[in-house]
């Protein structure tokens, strides 16, 4: 007997005391200071890994750890061959961050596993929670590290990355976090998309879109493709501060008027109906350099550029290297752009974009469909081919600060919806009733 | 008899070769890396200290330090109690700056009274030269330090200003360079307005304008006041690159606009005829939060504005404001100024300007009046009520930089024009003349 939408709530709220526990124990192990750090294949990381898989291994469910480190947490179907479900998220963080980025899509998989148990479901397939390393560029400088080494897709020269803080390489960090780092060096996977039916990955929302139209969840419609130059450096000339006007070539000035085209190609875009960002993370002039009495003539900037079709990308990047050529011209100044890494625009699957919609309908969740404007590990898998989408929970004050803001109220909706999916997806067995 | 032209020109000229040995000891005993750096009461300005006492004491120059380490070296008059005349410069430089910007004023001065020994004249007054200590505010936030000491002009709470390399305080550096602290923090003085006839301060120009105009001479006109803001905070709130456009508070995008706002009132400002400036020289966000995919949520800047009457420079702090409060409002952000420092106008001694101007005419020497964009210790005796007047030497590529480029034929030109001035003010006597 399939059971009810009311069933599917119930077995969801009914954890909400242990959620909000586990959310604490999460919180309590990774503070440091104000926020919450855990460091991509570091101290902060590893904790979470080891407390998720304890109460994995606590709710009966088979754990392992992949060649990456990565925690795959299975409620086993009775067609082990069959495509198994996948859902997840990761469990690092940025440093000073919050505790619901990443860690609420690990945490409402198991939410939805526990709730398979209480209504005495066997799915068809296994059901695979995964927690997910290393999904934070800001740590390495490079992005999906755990998914993409699951799917033997990262890329060359990661390993070799050195991690902002340490100083020390991917490979270093991984191995002491236990992964098998001559494995990940010669591209072993352990995710391949055939076996796999579908992904979704719950998250809280990180612009407060959802807050503004009232909403506890937003049904992910896609996630944008990127461009990035992490440290783009304006060259003009260091001079006194008696130099005219006309002489000048300020490093400082000419990085304000790229900073403000870029934001109006920002506000025009989005006038035009054209979702997108652009982020100048990073904005500093040298200190070894810079003085009160100077004319700046170096400034370094980080930008990161995103929007949801390849040929707006590839416009995008058009301007923002013609607005830097004529700065160029007209300030005196000169762009240098090195290093760029860039990654796929990934559309959420419509058929799971429907039926996570439908899902929400039927258990009474308000949703309404929602552009992520991040980046997420969900982009991996599809762009390895695996059917994959996105559920939003509804959180104030953003994410990536310690003031992140989720309601327990509105995961456990989101938790829920994801629990409807997995239920009509794993065309589950009920077990024989047991006698009590 | 008094000397022709021809006399004084020959006189300077003879000294070519001397001069070029002392620029290039000086440089040799100061350099670090590609650069010169003679740090404000450090060991490179010492150093430049000891070498030019050296050399006139080789000249048979009266030497003495005072409270503050201030050089002066004297040429006696025929009437030792009468106001005398004074020139002279820093010595002191910025971090990998360059030889002449301060050096050049102090050994024209040495130069002139060499001169005035070939000559054989004997001045009526005394003309002393003075090398001045740590006129460069960069070091400590403070400017014109050796000459505000000299007239017990140091603002309160100076002394206890750390040195932004050494994080020590100026009454430690000073202390260490054999001043007498105590004698600098009750105020004692060791010139006063009333027993200087006149002073004039030969220095490097800033701006390339005299090598645009072709010319080697510029007689100052004035010193631009200033007002300072070292350390301005805006604030927004840091936040995940995915938060959209409407919702962000983001530091780097106001900055900009700020930044590039400054720079449109000066555009106008100078369209209209008003020179000044506008400079920030550092300008960053904050290395411990910053990364490539955090909107920023901080950001500091220095600024510092000139110009050449207290009504503009009024005008051009209210504007600053105004400017502020406005993007504030716009970009939800804050801006925090913070200290405020500040320096007077000081126009040229217009009398002066004219002898100045006859000097160089009568020595065949091309030159143009000259408004000083840069801050000089000149204003510290203008502010004292000392006649004050400045000579600029054409130098390409600007000031506070290795490749200051003054050629010794300009400077020779400057210090001749100098020696004419000393010449016809000190009203000298011919020495008897000496038998062979």
């Amino acid at each position: 007997m399939t059971p009810t939408a009311s069933d599917i709530r119930n077995a969801v709220r009914r954890q909400k005391q242990d959620v909000a526990a586990l959310f604490a124990a999460l919180s309590a192990g990774s503070r440091v200071g104000d926020g919450i750090t855990r460091d991509s294949y570091g101290a902060g990381e590893e904790f979470a890994h080891q407390l998720i898989a304890a109460h994995a291994v606590g709710m009966g469910l088979e754990t392992r750890r992949d060649h990456a480190a990565n925690l795959f947490m299975t409620l086993p179907g009775s067609n082990r061959g069959a495509p198994r479900l996948m859902t997840g998220s990761h469990l690092d963080s940025v440093a000073n961050g919050g505790n619901f980025d990443g860690a609420a899509g690990v945490i409402a998989g198991l939410v939805a596993s526990k709730a398979l148990q209480h209504l005495d479901l066997q799915p068809h397939c296994d059901i695979t929670t995964l927690a997910i390393r290393a999904e934070e560029s800001v740590w390495f400088q490079v992005s999906y590290i755990g998914s993409r080494s699951a799917f033997a897709m990262l890329p060359a020269g990661a390993l070799e990355a050195k991690r902002v803080d340490t100083g020390r390489s991917l490979a270093e960090h991984m191995a002491e976090c236990g992964a098998s780092v001559d494995a990940v060096r010669r591209g072993d996977a352990s995710l391949d998309a055939g076996s796999i039916k579908a992904f979704v990955e719950l998250h809280i929302e990180q612009s407060p879109q959802l807050i503004e139209a009232g909403l506890p969840l937003g049904i992910g419609t896609g996630i944008p493709g990127n461009f990035r130059y992490p440290a783009v450096k304006i060259l003009g000339e260091y001079a006194h501060v008696g130099l005219a006007r006309r002489f000048r070539r300020d490093a400082v000035i000419a990085a304000s008027e790229f900073a403000l085209g870029l934001d109006e190609i920002w506000r025009q875009s989005e006038a035009a109906g054209r979702p997108m960002a652009f982020t100048i993370g990073r904005f500093f002039t040298d200190p070894r350099e810079h003085a009160l009495t100077k004319v700046a003539g170096e400034l370094i900037f980080s930008l990161d550029v995103r929007a949801y079709s390849a040929a707006h990308l590839s416009e995008l990047e058009a301007q923002v290297l013609d607005l830097a050529s004529g700065i160029a011209k007209q300030r005196g100044v000169h762009f240098e752009f090195g290093g760029r890494a860039s990654a796929e625009v990934a559309p959420s699957h419509p058929q799971l974009v429907g039926k996570l919609t439908d899902c929400a309908a039927a258990l009474g969740v308000a949703s309404m469909p929602l552009a992520s404007p991040a980046s997420h590990d969900t982009a991996t898998f599809t762009v390895a081919g695996v059917p994959s989408a996105m559920l939003f929970v509804r959180n104030a004050n953003g994410s990536h600060n310690p003031r992140e803001a989720m309601e327990i109220d509105d995961f456990l909706e989101g938790a829920g919806v994801l629990t409807a999916w997995l239920v009509g997806e794993a065309a589950p067995i009920q077990r024989p009733q047991r006698t009590r």
